[in-house]
């Protein structure tokens, strides 16, 4: 199942001890290993990349292996993630089973987000969560129209607008109201922030288009576009924000056994509830 | 702080092993401290009923102290409930609080619902949650138009609708999209099942005036009442089903300390969501 | 653009006016284009099936069209359908486009359920909409576990749950929470009904893969299984239902000019809300 | 029903055509009445302000009345609004109604918001519709604790949270999934925007006690507190908002025949949804 990982870079904030204890555990199994450790700012060339924390170092990760096609493994630093989905006790045999080549993978899909401004400019990011436009001034709804594969699908009123992968549907899309997407589907969730229409619901796409979305003339109204969290600057009315399946995916590395649903059930409480569930007179 | 509870009644499933130690540790401790106890098929007459069950056991208990304005007093079975509100654990000293005047009443608010069926009969019930309107065969729609105060409100169509009390507030009503609403406002939420008008909102108003729900004329479709989860009987078009507010009011006796947010966090496990929370590089 | 249609069905109900003035017109003008027109009692060797009526009349058309692969084209009765998406107004000039080959060719996902009981028989159909598990008494939450590919997803309890087409997406899961999905995407939506669980929310999946729900022991609850709003019968604990991409599809045939979004947008009413909308001192 | 309205202040946006033509008429149908009419910039000791506009023209004049306890009438512009429920058409003889004294008086709900700074000092306003707190840069969550007569609600993670009267919840707050509070109950609505936690659900509560909501100390994220819609300043770690019911109350006088449903209706489209509502065959 693939080359053999001979050449391992290991990510993670060492500040946190959390993650010091566990990378030194790391480190020291892979020497022994045979595997070459090196630090994350050498990835280039290396085989697999490990990165130790939350979904947030995950997040950092996937912007730091994407250009290299270099695999992903995630070891979480205490509780589940949705993408560092080996806990800390699992760590050692999770690796071994891997360094044996018994692993699966899994391509994540990438969204390409470019805005091109009216001036002529254009910045562009990749996204592993979502790309959001979202009003920045207090009281003022944003009105923008919104476009797939050349087609007009609706003006949007309100907070502004989700574009998110399957991994982002279960990040703040899911806030916003949208379903959880599973990984594997090649789709896209578009979540309209807190809509003055009612009945603007949220919009399940195949992966192989253009999403196009403009800001229409108002006064007063100002927003601006983020990828995964960070803005990429400010959007004004004559602006284009386009949004594209990226050609380059992640490619997570899971041990034996990963589950999905069991991550999910874990994250979302569920089967936890405990509100009155007998209407009746006894329970 | 009101009369002596001198003679009290205990309710709950003593084939249940979890209520039955309570039970029994109760009748000694409050035996001991001079109080009758009696069983609670023998209630009129009590200056007290202490319920220990769920809260399925709460809603059977507010059944039969409602017609005699009997307080009542929820010791829960393990879980906190939102109406059995003490813990076993605290069960004995929680007691001695109450015994010694050291606790606060709470007038729930009630519902009576009486469904006039076109022949002439009526059936009636109270609510402590709710009373449901909701279609009984599978694949039709009901339809049907709810009036306040004589005025009309809508057209609904769906799979039925829901008026609750503000304690029925965190049953039935807020897996169907209502509002939490606070016990102590006298307030009623009205909310659609699965409506199809997707602007078809919940609707909280002032209990102290009458609803009214007709079923519209439409092949094929069949709707029933319930209340608190018990069906009273099937609605068919030209009968009316009106709710308002009773007269009666459940008296929850709460020990020092009660806290209804406190239960609402417990319950809800607000604060334990463990979603990806940072959405940025680390965490 | 495939072959020609020598052969047509017409379908729908004569005895409704708004369906039996244009379907006399239609059979007028093909049979003058030279086309053979048939009923629909004898559709099978039809080289088209053309229904009139509402989108309840392309779900029964598509019920007698799949077993024979033909291609099918609604025209609504008045106001525009989802699946009929014609209306009278175009009628003559949209046919006349598709007799020249001037059309495009949908083939909308169904889905296969079965119901397999616990002493041996099983019911199955196909579903164009949805596949439904629901309580139908009134006051109880049934409680069933749903697995998807052999995973286990999660235990649900609530009113029941949905297994929806891209088709069905915009229908009775649309009223409990769950997205729009293109229809060109091989996914398949499951949405709980009023779920117990607060954080149970719709999942979006790949059509190709097996879901299983499964019905667990608990007292009292009843609950029965529907296609397309039609009950198959009663599901008891014990009993599985399957649900599975179709083998077949149905062939939508649209005139130049289909617009998905521009359906979307006239049935859920998109842009004619009119709520307050400047929250400022001014509009 | 109260002293006779002998003068009058008419205000409205004169530059915009619609408005300026119901202007002119309504004051020379007044003058020929016999009452006084003044402009709205000398409001002090009028019997009435007429409002002529949109809601948002309502905001603002309800923002002018409130410190007088002047009585407030809303004309519309065009479309019925919720708070200028008099169109165009029914202008003068709504207004003779009034002026024979046939009208009703409507106290509405405000809220007081202060924004108490660590460094003593404080900004302080009266909201129609809500007061909001939010985050004000893209990408980053804030977490603040909400308490409610002092005591501790819930910690909040999200956009924000917004503090609707009944008035505003037809606002702002319906996009976050609140509830419709009928205008004479005295409740306020507290709803969370965009919750990281998807229990964290929107509260109804008495609008008689103070709401205390406090930033949460954390890296990088930043919020404002506005006031229908208009910012009163960034809210930091330390500040504290308190919302309190106003002493002030807007009294909005309405012709006879006024129906709060039935403006709901016409502002939220209901019963004009056209999606599929057969399930079954036919339709």
């Amino acid at each position: 199942m693939g080359d053999p990982f001979n050449k391992i870079a290991i990510l993670g904030r060492r500040e946190d001890p959390r993650v010091a204890g566990p990378v030194d555990l790391l480190v020291t199994h892979l020497t022994k290993a045979g595997v070459e450790v090196v630090d994350d700012t050498e990835i280039e060339g290396v085989d697999l990349v490990i990165a130790i924390g939350g979904d947030g170092t995950m997040l950092y990760a996937g912007s730091r292996v994407r250009d290299y096609d270099i695999p992903l493994l995630g070891i979480n630093r205490g509780r589940l993630g949705f993408l560092a989905d080996v806990t800390p006790a699992e760590m050692l045999s999770s690796v071994d089973h891997i360094l044996a080549g018994e692993y699966t993978v899994e391509a994540r899909l990438l969204l390409d987000g470019r805005l091109d401004r009216a001036a002529g400019e254009n910045i562009s990011g990749t996204a592993f969560n979502d790309i959001v436009l979202q009003r920045h001034d207090t009281g003022r709804m944003v009105d923008f129209e919104a476009s797939v594969a050349g087609q007009f699908v609706n003006t949007h009123s309100g907070d502004g607008i989700i574009v998110a992968t399957p991994t982002g549907s279960t990040a703040y899309a899911l806030s916003c109201g949208g379903p959880i997407v599973e990984p594997k589907l090649d789709a896209v969730v578009i979540v309209p922030i807190c809509p003055h229409t009612l009945t603007d619901r949220p919009l399940v796409i195949d992966a192989n288009q253009a999403i196009t979305i403009r800001l229409l003339e108002r006064d007063e109204s100002g927003a601006s576009v983020s990828i995964d969290g960070h803005s990429i600057g400010a959007i004004a009315p004559g602006d284009t924000l386009t949004v594209t399946a990226s050609e380059k995916r992640i490619r997570l590395i899971h041990p034996p056994g990963y589950d999905f649903y069991g991550i999910l059930r874990s994250k979302l409480l569920w089967g936890r509830d405990s509100r009155m569930r007998t209407f009746g007179p006894a329970d």
